[in-house]
């Protein structure tokens, strides 16, 4: 996957989308890593173009007003986002190696299980920025260490590796961006009184689509840095 | 669909669901709504319990611990639970009369609109409390006004009776229950500036599943007024 630096406000506009499909990414984008992921471990290789999400370009905006990433284009020119739909859509357009079950019921635990993972999403910064400005974050953190003590008991309820079964699923996908970042953000301690969590997290280091699509810990550092600074560096390290 | 009268706290919980399925409900909850109209249009009738949700019984919040409604018991006690993931697995389970396209597209289009919707979903809210309290609410009534117009413009550029075609789909029931209660929020007029919406709100109004499971506008006043004054009468008409 061409990892390519980002087009900003200005910039021309690429043009048709001749490759079967585009995806409008932004390489440190937790959001976009979930259909990154997905796209790795399908082996689809869709043209990439990186949006400065701070300098957006005219011509994204008229694509997608919201101007969000993850966003898929197809030759048709239509065009697809939120992450979860993303993945969804994929999911459905190349069904070889599946992420969903296929039972009714199935995918809806998927689902429920997304559901309460977003909750817990806005937990990640709050204590990650509290911090930084030198706050008190006991609250947030002690609600967050309750959440994974939680998800902790899902794993060790379904007796399995992953969250879907003994291989990985979408929801792990899901989950994971933020699980990469928890050491960029300080908060690598976190999984330690949550053993089968955490065991969860070393085990999708070892998956490849995983490994295709991270970034170090350093590398998260650095753009994290750049961010906090007012001035996320996009292009980091290319 | 029968409709009982709701259980609160401190009462005995139901025996296990012997219809095949069981859906906890609250019968003025638009969420819970969403899957009612989903039953009805598909012509399933589950056993219906109500559910006090301002004094909910413990053995629901066995089931939900979260208690809300609506939630979806099956006799092998799985439970699903988050309106839109409860009427797409019904969709799963009782294909016969389809609700969802079969394309990726138009399933990827379903859930955007529906991601759209949920961003408007509070402004019924805010305006409504807000003039109850006598508070300006210009700010939210224009963005409300606006988000109608964009509504409007889709149907307008699609050139269909319905969001998802010229007939009913899912994402029209997912709408529906705000819309249902425009009057009673005293926010009828708003659609006075949307033609193409206001005349999908009267095709709804048309529709045989609606007819069996909205309330009158009367009813949801008496219902909103019982709430404001923070007794909820849930069994309000029974």
């Amino acid at each position: 996957m061409a990892t390519e630096k980002c087009f900003s406000k200005g910039s021309a506009a690429p043009g048709p989308v001749l490759s079967g499909l585009r995806l409008y990414s932004m390489r440190f984008c937790p959001f976009a890593e979930r259909t990154r992921l997905v796209l790795n471990f399908k082996g689809i290789k869709p043209e990439i173009i990186n949006i400065n999400l701070k300098d957006k370009p005219e011509w994204f905006l008229e694509k997608n007003p919201l101007g969000l990433v993850p966003t898929l284009e197809t030759s048709a020119g239509e065009v697809i986002c939120e992450s979860a739909i993303t993945c969804d859509y994929l999911e459905d357009v190349y069904p070889e190696k599946k992420l969903l079950p296929s039972c009714a019921l199935g995918k809806a635990k998927q689902k429920m299980m997304l559901e309460n993972f977003s909750k817990i999403v806005p937990y990640f910064y709050k204590i990650a920025m509290g911090k930084k400005k030198g706050e008190d974050v006991s609250g947030p953190e002690a609600e967050m260490k309750e959440k994974f003590s939680k998800l902790n008991q899902d794993l060790v309820n379904k007796k399995t590796k992953f969250f879907g079964g003994d291989s990985i699923t979408m929801i792990d996908f899901m989950m994971w961006p933020w699980f990469e970042r928890l050491e960029s953000f300080g908060l690598k301690t976190f999984v330690d009184g949550t053993p089968e969590l955490k065991k969860w997290t070393e085990l999708m280091l070892e998956d490849p689509a995983v490994k295709l699509t991270m970034h170090s810990v350093d590398t998260h550092k650095a753009f994290n840095k750049s961010f906090g600074e007012g001035k996320p560096d996009y292009d980091y390290g290319l």
